[in-house]
């Protein structure tokens, strides 16, 4: 792999970023709330940012660069489309969880659901997101799938992926400042208790961590030997008799 | 250009989702809220989301996608680069007075400024679009730079750029959130009054023509056909002789 050094160290970043993350949004719920249940209390509502933290968005970023590891370049694409799935499908139940707890929580304590732009653009993603799980699987895992599909949609599955991503954190920033607004009485958000300013790194916790995988799955020169070569392909082709030329973004 | 009515459809849309926000984003401010004034209450603070969408967002996104139009590449590239600059050095300006429209307001109402993670990623990306135009005249515009840095710097300037906007636009989705919770008093945001429902929908209005402009941006047949020939040279070497290979995100 060219550059190793700058991919180990950009995955290194993203594992140790993501997994702090982890930490800070553990340590919020139990030291700072009321800690985690599944009671349609506030501990029922703490899975929300825990499942979105760990599932939605660390195990999401992992399904995105897993096929970039170089020491998974000797197992079969197959193989590594599985765990991808395998990833992705994870990060979809946890997500599914998570909105749950939220609606659990909401109707137990007579709270509407739905009224926020969190909320609206939450559901859609994971909505869209599911959409994006089974068209991946359909059109990638499926074997008879014609090949002329699969590469028709790779530019578009991928754009979709990475755009998701994008937006779960967007979602989850979004999620944090209302809980933080809403969930801190005296002192108020304004006046910056220990929780707000703890809760706002976690927040630059997760730009950081979608920084360095968008870094990372965006690299041409970091894919798997054998998509680098279709790729090549398809860019000649794209230049030089104006065919099909896409690049993954 | 190839698929030019794909690239046409995209353009349109982007460009009407946008101004549509534009339009949204007066209303907000005309018909729901105080309008504009610059006396230190909530009229000033309304210049904030205003210059937020047309500069920060609208005229940014402008500024990425401007070497896409294809009645462009005649055009020189040089003058190229200087409408894309001024297009951003316009974006700049607009957040720069959005900003000292809040701290006015915050200041005269005695509300405490930057304790909240919106101001601490809008700050943040500020700061960093500052240095990133700083960075782009120097090594792009600047006819004394080594064009081996210019080369290498690109990969950087682009994913900054595009991450940059993506930021932007979560950070003014953390902002709706804010001022929707705030300003919403009698019904609250909770109860859905119609400025809660009109202002949720500026708020994916904005998400899309992020979507929009971020794919015009990543389709490499839709370059400037001199930026799609030097990355084909690029890509090529990337795969075929493992130096330098990059593909723009």
């Amino acid at each position: 792999m060219e550059n190793l050094k700058q991919f180990l160290f950009a995955l290194s970043a993203a594992g140790a970023v993501g997994f702090v993350a982890i930490i800070f949004v553990l340590r919020w719920v139990f030291y700072f709330k009321e800690g985690l249940d599944w009671n349609g209390g506030l501990a029922e509502f703490n899975w929300h940012p825990v499942l979105v933290v760990t599932g939605f968005i660390f195990l999401q970023g992992t399904a995105i660069i897993v096929y970039r590891l170089p020491w998974t370049w000797q197992c079969s694409k197959l193989m590594m489309k599985f765990i991808h799935a395998g990833l992705n499908l994870t990060a979809f139940i946890f997500a599914v969880i998570a909105m749950v707890a939220v609606f659990d929580f909401h109707n137990a304590a007579k709270i509407p659901n739905m009224y926020s732009l969190h909320s609206w653009l939450g559901l859609m993603a994971i909505i869209l997101y599911g959409l994006q799980l089974v068209l991946g699987v359909g059109l990638y895992l499926i074997p008879v799938t014609p090949v002329a599909w699969r590469a028709a949609f790779m530019p578009i599955h991928v754009y979709s992926g990475l755009f998701l991503f994008t937006s779960i954190i967007a979602v989850a920033l979004m999620g944090i400042t209302e809980k933080l607004i809403f969930g801190l009485a005296n002192p108020k958000y304004k006046d910056s208790p220990p929780e707000a300013i703890f809760v706002n790194v976690l927040g630059l916790l997760l730009v950081v961590f979608g920084a360095l995988i968008l870094w990372i799955a965006t690299r041409a020169s970091w894919k798997r030997p054998s998509d680098q070569i279709a790729h090549s392909l398809h860019t000649n082709r794209g230049s030089e008799d104006n065919s099909k030329g896409e690049t993954k973004p």
